[in-house]
């Protein structure tokens, strides 16, 4: 049974009760899925957008101007700030926090940054379901912001509805890079530290990569799984805008965030929102199997047993871990029982 | 059976069937397993270096550097490099390789970028993996070149014998990072491009911090699996040396290889060598059980069957992925057959 006064509290958007259901979620406490199953009829409500980018493109601060001008818009906010190749930025994470401090008095807008090692589950299993917990709490938008995008373990667009890309103009060498994969992912572009040189070269140079892409316009967001029933369906993309921003001064925020949601309004109006949050549905749901797979084989079969008793063979050379994976799953075949 | 005329030809180091054995693993394709599970008795061979740093340290430049060194003495070597949050580096991993190309024309040398999504394995199993098949081929000497150490999913010091972590004087706010974390990690310090201010400071500094950790020279390399039987129990450590290099320039390279070659002796002599090479055998035995595991789960049992017919129910918000996971573990539990 699910902490009901955790769930309480939680829709009341308690700060501590958020932290701590987050807490459970991360670290996979005892209880953890059937607070994530009791919440699941309420998620669904926020807009969830990905931020992503090259380190020093500024999505920190990008990030907070949005979650500000989305504030003064009368909407609640939360950030979860991911960053998988942490410890290195953990002083940025640091510094971010810092930065938000001003917002992280407002009640109405929620900061964690995660740098878990996804235990059981992956990393990108443990974000989704922390922005589970914060869209039962009753957040209007949630803003992910993470590195890496498209090949990373993190793919940012399988976690959120629509997602931008955020560059500068030293990231000009990109652009190639951008035809080979991410410029499918992104739902919005933003050259960032737009009073640099070269900015307006950047923004050309990604409007006409997003021209030749116009030919043929399907996206395909790679499945997590290489197994079937992925819903690796191509669907039609909208022409992805390209906008300029210096953040740290707010020019073009107010741009952005009305592009974000003339965005967000074009895919829910086109169902392609509903088709993305079915594809995401479907992933994560693999992944809850998966992960309830590993702690089944782990814990409750003879695997522990069989893997324990090997160990030595395997250290002096008479086994391989091919070979000791076969001979469990032949156990698990035959309905092992610890 | 493994494809012997393969097998044959890995020995002979032939460089279009490590590329080929190598790309057989990294895509999962069919034998890989029997591959790796032949070639694993000649597994152990190979001094397996990390290099890892953040970004813009010269990693790179370091590998090529220390890849010509060890050639020098007469020694073969393999590089792999790994950058988890590709594909915006792809632009710099190209450029490395370009820059590597002096060292590709000799067969002594084989290099080679990965920038996988680990379908149905883990990035860093598959990353095993292909050092596996390096080792088997015979180069006496792989260098692991990668970003995220500590809390990545590619931590590399769960892959290496050894690990050297690259700074460079900008790093200074690190230390703080440093302390909690990857101080424990690394078994080298490099502060790299130590022609710059403050590198001396920051030499300093880190010795400082190894001079407070000295009180507790404990190493507790985190175990993948939340699991117990993980081998993390905790061995002392060496003192780990802090270099200076300007590696663009070759100056100090001659020392971190002396310096390298002395830590692999102390760490082999002591018995932590073979300690840390089993506590990896003993995970990546678990992740290659994950692995098939859930080829199991998703291609011979009911699973893939039952969650298709839920997908519906969940689209509708009529069941939860917790649900779902629970209906399937059930049934796998009652010993499954599609």
């Amino acid at each position: 049974m699910p902490n009901t006064r955790l769930l309480a509290q939680l829709e009341a958007r308690h700060p501590a009760a958020i932290a701590r259901a987050i807490s459970m979620v991360e670290n996979g406490r005892p209880g953890f899925e059937a607070l994530l199953s009791a919440i699941f009829p309420a998620v669904g409500r926020a807009g969830r957008i990905g931020i992503t980018g090259p380190p020093g493109a500024g999505k920190s601060t990008l990030t907070e101007q949005l979650a500000k001008a989305w504030r003064a818009a009368g909407q609640t906010v939360a950030v979860v700030a991911v960053d998988p190749t942490s410890p290195y930025t953990g002083g940025a994470l640091l510094g971010d926090r810092i930065r938000m401090e001003s917002l992280a008095l407002d009640s109405g807008v929620f900061i964690r940054s995660m740098a878990t090692r996804g235990s059981l589950g992956g990393l990108a299993t443990t974000t989704r379901e922390v922005c589970d917990v914060l869209d039962a709490a009753g957040f209007d938008r949630i803003i992910i912001e993470t590195v890496g995008v498209g090949q990373s373990e993190l793919d940012v667009a399988r976690i959120a509805d629509l997602t931008v890309l955020v560059m500068v103009p030293e990231s000009g060498d990109g652009i190639q890079t951008l035809k080979s994969g991410v410029m499918e992912i992104a739902d919005l572009f933003v050259v960032n530290k737009a009073d640099r040189p070269g900015a307006d070269r950047m923004r050309h140079e990604i409007e006409v990569a997003l021209g030749i892409r116009a030919g043929n316009a399907f996206r395909n967001v790679p499945a997590h799984h290489g197994i079937k029933g992925s819903a690796k369906a191509p669907i039609p993309v909208k022409t992805a805008p390209v906008l300029a921003t210096i953040a740290a001064k707010g020019e073009g925020v107010a741009e952005l965030l009305q592009a974000i949601e003339s965005q967000h309004a074009a895919i829910q109006a086109s169902g392609e929102l509903a088709a993305r949050r079915r594809r995401r549905l479907a992933e994560r749901t693999r992944e809850v199997v998966d992960r309830a797979a590993r702690r089944w084989v782990w814990r409750e079969t003879r695997a522990d047993a069989l893997f324990e008793e090997r160990l030595d063979q395997l250290a002096g050379g008479l086994t391989t871990p091919y070979i000791v994976a076969q001979e469990i799953l032949e156990d698990l075949k035959e309905g092992s029982r610890t």
